[in-house]
């Protein structure tokens, strides 16, 4: 076989540019200009003879010159602290897709859960980028006031801030996990525990204190409590504690998805079927999979992911109103992990669920 | 509750320049510029110094100018198809870590599957990436000749192009399919079958072509065959028609273990228990959840994004080179989807491994 080609020097001798596409086209540098710019004003016929022109002669606007020109980079930095939980890949796509509807490109961090991010996001900042979302990453005082100073605009999904300066999407924590209470005593559910995730993190912090809330609210005492600290191996540890205890409980309550998963697995293989009931949190993909089948309050990603790219349009067009703080309610889906109450359950979009 | 203060302006009145951190640290400006810069020579002293200054000065080295200066922007574009197939998710966290770990970050394009990625690809362009990697993203030989002429480094992974000017890094999907083959030939099955993922995939084409010949040398007939397209419902669908047969297969090799996971599924939950084998190939973060269990030939994932960084590296340090071309090998990862065969089976880093 033949050694390919050699490459070409690393950038053509000399780029073609907007005055080279505009003479062609025999129009105006600004109407090039804005023939590359989305939802700017050109006519179709404009556009078509610069789009020829810009093909022939392979010019190929430079965004990030012109984010100089601008002051905007059209880049999201979006940073996420679990892509081996399947609800954050399903929410970064989503997010992915919905910000090219607006023009921007995500800008990718990954953090590593309870670390410290504040130099991750100092990072960030140093591509300009037009605004920062953080799925489920802590945001510090002193970080959030920084990012004021820049004028970037930061949204935080499934994780609240206590600094009411940034805008906050959640699932219905506090409802969901209250619901969740509901369902298993109205399931004959007497031993109910909770797999909490991470201690510090609003979302577990939330799930907990609605569950607890809502069962002493029907009599029960204080639930049972394991701490699976977000992590797949650790929540089978708590799983196996739980269940090997004198008492064990008849239910869980995991406060996400993931530690259900592993939870699901421990209760299984290791103690011979199901013996007990098993809910989660999120709704993420494989809660769906017949295989798998777990019973989940969901965080519908649509709606929430409509509501991040509004709050962050809403920071950026009216930086004097307020963020927005918003809760999207889901709906407790059956999937089969959990014994059901006789009662309240009926379809929605194909899917069994329990209202209460 | 009062309203949080109004936002001050979307940028500050003067940013503080490489120059007043200069001034203030009583440094050389191009010694500001080193200490900001990774892997750049600069004593401790003097960074310690510029970081004080900086900091004091709310200074930020702005990425985006830098770029244009030294035409490298420090970030990888990545496409990916697949965000739902939990692979894919991984491949993109280990990617981001690895790519951190050189200096750059990660922009985020996802692409449907199917879909003619051209336009996406063209895009990725403008924000002047310095170098791109496609995971399961196809490359058009137009879009190659754009990338080598705009001197911009493309990196394949998990799809092989015909155009050899890109580097592809691959699992090993012929000798995992062929290892996979003589598994369930030692294992007694009699009809097995394949169940195909998108059609002009090179992943689907070499994993059935390294199994169907396989089996042909061990004396069988041509496998049964159905299509997944590598998506869940497709695979689910397809599941169902092979089993419902009149003389259904009695092991079935899942082009992907996404599709494993919807046939597992149908297996389990529809034709009572697991009247057939079941074996992907991944090794997706899910196939090792208890829950699950999905014997599967891995493709190894560190090793993987170790070698798409250095194919990068290479291209971007000596572009006259042929561009990295890589098989990397996995191991058959026994998790009782499959009846097994008495020998063969061994440890390999606590996990139970088929080597034939």
């Amino acid at each position: 076989m033949s050694k390919p080609p050699a490459a070409p020097p690393r950038r053509p001798e000399r780029a073609a540019t907007a005055h080279d596409v505009a003479r062609r086209a025999g129009v105006s540098q600004s109407a090039v200009s804005r023939a590359f710019t989305p939802g700017a004003s050109v006519s179709a016929a404009t556009r078509a003879r610069v789009e020829e022109a810009a093909a022939a002669l392979g010019y190929r606007p430079n965004l990030i010159a012109r984010s100089l020109i601008t002051r905007r980079s059209s880049i999201v930095g979006v940073a996420v602290a679990y892509l081996d939980n399947p609800f954050y890949a399903a929410l970064l796509d989503a997010l992915s897709v919905a910000l090219e509807a607006t023009g921007h490109r995500v800008l990718l961090f990954t953090a590593r859960p309870g670390a410290n991010t504040d130099p991750i996001l100092e990072e960030v900042l140093r591509y300009r980028v037009d605004a920062l979302v953080l799925a489920s990453v802590g945001l510090s005082s002193r970080f959030a006031r920084e990012c004021r100073q820049a004028g970037v605009p930061v949204v935080l999904v499934n994780r609240r801030s206590e600094d009411d300066g940034a805008a906050c999407i959640t699932g219905d924590n506090a409802g969901g996990a209250a619901l969740i209470a509901r369902f298993l005593a109205a399931g004959g559910h007497r031993r109910p525990a909770f797999l909490a995730g991470l201690e510090d993190a609003s979302t577990s912090r939330e799930r907990e204190a609605g569950f607890a809330t809502e069962l002493a609210a029907l009599g029960f005492g204080p639930p049972l409590r394991a701490v699976g600290h977000y992590d797949f191996g650790r929540a089978e540890a708590a799983t196996r504690v739980l269940l090997s205890a004198a008492a064990p409980p008849d239910a869980l309550f995991c406060a996400n998805d993931h530690m259900g998963f592993a939870a699901l697995g421990v209760a299984r293989r290791e103690f011979g079927g199901l013996p007990v009931s098993v809910v989660g949190f999120d709704d993420a993909g494989p809660a769906g999979w017949a295989a798998l089948g777990l019973t989940t309050y969901s965080q519908p990603l649509r709606p929430m992911v409509d509501r991040v790219v509004t709050a962050l349009m809403r920071q950026m067009l009216a930086p004097d109103e307020a963020p927005l703080r918003e809760t999207v309610p889901g709906a407790l889906l059956l999937r089969g992990s959990a014994r059901e109450p006789h009662d309240g359950v009926s379809l929605q979009d194909g899917e069994r669920v329990w209202r209460g």
